[in-house]
C-alpha cells in the first residue's frame, strides 16, 4: 500500500543524532556525540530502596492507572522545588503537571499552540528533539543567533517583525544545548520584554538548571513573569534517570490544563511506578546531596576538556566555557561543520556537526558539538588529540 | 494573558470518564464507570522479582536513554506473540515499536496520517480514549453504528461514500470498548475489502484480544491483510500493569516508521526499566499462565454480572454477553443514556452514559457501559440492583 501522510510530518526524517548512535558499534570509536548523562550520575542503589518500599506497600496504586496530571505527592514535591529554587512556580497562578520526559512537554506545548505555518523563533543553534517537535507540526522555524550571553536582541526584535505569525520563542537560556550558553540576566529581560511587545509565548526549556558547576544563579525567565507567559519545562534526566522518562511542566493555568487534556490523548499519564519511586526519593533522600556530587563528577570531567582543549585546539578553533550541563561548543571562524565531524569521524572520533542544531534545515554552520558527560577520562583526553589532528 | 490555543485543539474537553473517577470519593458510590483492570490482574510479586534482577545486574541500562523503537528484546518477544498468536506480525513486510501505552499508538497514528478535516470513521458507540485523539487532530469524525456482530457493513460503504477524504477506519474488533461485542469474521473481511476498495488504513485496536474467556477467537483483521493496510495497536495494560504504560503496534514499515519518528519527538522512548520488567517477566514467566488466571476472573466477574442483570434487569432493558474483555454494554430502548447514568449516581452507582463514546458529539444513546472488573463480587450483586431500581 501507498501511504498518504498527514503534510505535518510527511518530510520529517530521524533525529541525525539519534541516527548517529545506532551506527556507533566500532568500539575504537571515541563518542563526544552523545547527549546522554554519565552512567554515574544515577543513583541505583538509592532508587532500588525507594522501588523495594513501592512493592512492598504501594504496589497497586503503581499499576493501576493514575490521573493524567500526575502523581499527587510528586506534583507536589516538584512545586515545591520550583518555587524555592528558580522561583517557576506560583501557587496563585500556576500549574504543575508530570511529564513523559521534558521532551513531551516540548511537543504538547507545541501542539496547543500552533496551527501548521505558524512561526516558532529558536535560538541558533538549538535543541534537535525540539527543533524537531515544531516541525512535526509543521511550523515555520526562524532562528536568532546566540551571542556569547544569549539571542542577539536586534535580531529577534527584527525576526518578530518579520514575522507576524509568531507564536512561540523557544529558547534554553541556561547551559544551552548545543552550546553550552548561559543567557544572561539582562537578555532575559529583553526577551521577556520582546515576547510582551509582540504577545507570544515563550518556551522556557530548563534541563540542565540544576547542574551548575561554577558561577552564580541567573533567574529563569519564569520567575521574571508576571502574566503567565512564560510556559517552563525540565525534567528529572539529567539528575535521576533519563530512562524512566519523567519531566514536568510549570505554567499558566490555562495553558497547562489544555496541555494536561493534550496528554490524556496523547498517553494518558506518565509511568506511575516511576513517579513514585521520583517521589519516595525526593522525600526520603532530598536532591541536594545527589546532585552536589553530579556537579562534582561534571565540574571534573568539564574543566579536563577544557585544558585539554587550551593545550591542542586553542590555536585553530575558539570554544565556550560552560559553568554547568553537559556541552562545549568548538567553533572554527570560516570552517564547516560537517567537514570537520567528518574528519573527526574518519580520525575515530564522533562529534555532532552543527548544521544539525541549525532551525533553518541545510543552513551552514562552522561549529561542533562536544559532550564531556558520557566518555570516561582517558577518552576525554585521547578524544580531544583527534580532533585536534582532524582540525 | 489570554492564550490563544491552536484552532486543532481549542475546543478539546477533558474526558469525560477520566473526569468523573476524580469525583468519585464519596465511598458509599460503588461504581462501575472504570475501564481500569483488576488490581489482582497485576502479577505485583513476579514483577518484583524481574525488577530486582534489573537492579542487580542492568541498572545502568534501564536508566540511560533507550532507542525510539523500543528495548530489542521486548520488541521481538512481541513480535513472536503478536506472529504466534494472532498472526499479526510479518517479518517481511512489518515493524514492531513500543508505545507509551495502547494510546500513544492511536495518537500517533493519528498524527502520521491525519490533516485537518479528514475523516476518520469508527463504531458507534467507540472508545473515548481514540475519539479524543482524533478530535485533538481536528478530524472529522462519522459514527457506524454497531450491531451485534460488528458495524453495520452498508452504513461503512455508505459513510465511506460520503466522505471522500475517509483517511482512516478506526475499529476495536474484539470485545469492544465500550460495547463489550466482537466483530465476526464475515464483518471484519467485509471492513478490509471496503478499505481497499476506498483506500485508508484501518486502526485495529486490541487492547482485550488476549482476555478471551468464552468462544472461539477470531483472526485479527491484521492477519487478514496482505499490503500493509491495517496497523495493529495493543498493550500490556490489561495483562500486567496499567500504570506502566507499554503498549505497541504492528504494521507495514514505512508508516511504522513514519510513527517511530514522531514518537522521537513526542517522548523519545518509552519508560526503559519497565520495557526491561516486561521482558524478563516473559522470558522468566511466560505470560501464559498469568493470562489463564484473568480469564478466570473475568469469567466469573462477567458471569456474576450478567446472572444479576437476568435476574433485575432483563425485563427492563438488553444488554451484550461478552466472550472477553472489561464491558458490558446496557441498552434500554428509547431510553437516555445520560438519564439513567444521572438517576444511577442518585442511587449511588456510577455507570458512563452511551453519549460519551458517540463519535458525533451532542449525539443521543439509549445505553449506558458497565464495567465489571473493578467491583468486587459483592458490589456486583448491590449495584445491579441499584441499577434495576435506577432504570
Amino acid at each position: 500500500m501507498q501511504y498518504t501522510f498527514s503534510d505535518k510530518c510527511k518530510n520529517m526524517k530521524p533525529s541525525a543524532i539519534r541516527e548517529i548512535f545506532k551506527s556507533l558499534t566500532d568500539p575504537s570509536v571515541i563518542s563526544f556525540a552523545a547527549g546522554n548523562p554519565s552512567p554515574l550520575s544515577f543513583p541505583v542503589e538509592k532508587m532500588q530502596i525507594c522501588a523495594d518500599k513501592i512493592f512492598e506497600s504501594d504496589a497497586s496504586k503503581a499499576f493501576q492507572y493514575g490521573i493524567t496530571e500526575g502523581y499527587p505527592v510528586l506534583r507536589e514535591q516538584v512545586k515545591a522545588r520550583l518555587a524555592e529554587r528558580f522561583d517557576s512556580y506560583k501557587e496563585a497562578t500556576d500549574e504543575v503537571i508530570i511529564t513523559t520526559g521534558g521532551q513531551q512537554g516540548i511537543d504538547l506545548c507545541a501542539k496547543a499552540l500552533l496551527n501548521e505555518g505558524d512561526t516558532v523563533i529558536c535560538e541558533n543553534p538549538s535543541f534537535i528533539g525540539a527543533l524537531n517537535a515544531f516541525r512535526s507540526y509543521n511550523a515555520h522555524l526562524v532562528g536568532v543567533d546566540l551571542e556569547e550571553d544569549g539571542m542577539d536582541i536586534n535580531a529577534l526584535e527584527a525576526a518578530l517583525k518579520a514575522n507576524p505569525r509568531t507564536k512561540l520563542i523557544y529558547v534554553i537560556p541556561t547551559f544551552q544545548n548545543p552550546a553550552g550558553i548561559t543567557t544572561s540576566l539582562t537578555k532575559r529581560k529583553a526577551i521577556l520584554a520582546l515576547a510582551e511587545k509582540y504577545n507570544c509565548v515563550i518556551l522556557e526549556d530548563n534541563p540542565y538548571g540544576e547542574l551548575r558547576f561554577r558561577g552564580e544563579n541567573v533567574p529563569t525567565i519564569k520567575s521574571l513573569d508576571k502574566d503567565g507567559r512564560v510556559l517552563y519545562c525540565s525534567s528529572f534526566s539529567k539528575i535521576l534517570s533519563a530512562g524512566m522518562r519523567i519531566g514536568f511542566i510549570s505554567g499558566g493555568k490555562e495553558l497547562v490544563q489544555k496541555i494536561v487534556v493534550l496528554k490524556q490523548v496523547n498517553d494518558v499519564h506518565t509511568n506511575q511506578f516511576f513517579q513514585m519511586v521520583a517521589s519516595k526519593f525526593i522525600e526520603k533522600f532530598g536532591l541536594d546531596d545527589h546532585i552536589a556530587f553530579i556537579r562534582d563528577l561534571y565540574r571534573a570531567k568539564c574543566d579536563l576538556m577544557l585544558s585539554e582543549l587550551d593545550k591542542y585546539v586553542a590555536p585553530k578553533a575558539s570554544f565556550t566555557r560552560p559553568d554547568g550541563g553537559l556541552f562545549i561548543w568548538v567553533t572554527v571562524k570560516g570552517g564547516d561543520g560537517d567537514a570537520i565531524a567528518k574528519k573527526c569521524l574518519a580520525n575515530k572520533l564522533a562529534v555532532v556537526t552543527g548544521t544539525s542544531f541549525n532551525p533553518v534545515q541545510g543552513g551552514a554552520s562552522p561549529s561542533v558539538r562536544l559532550n564531556y558527560s558520557t566518555p570516561s577520562d582517558e577518552q576525554i583526553v585521547e578524544g580531544v588529540k583527534r580532533l585536534a589532528e582532524a582540525l
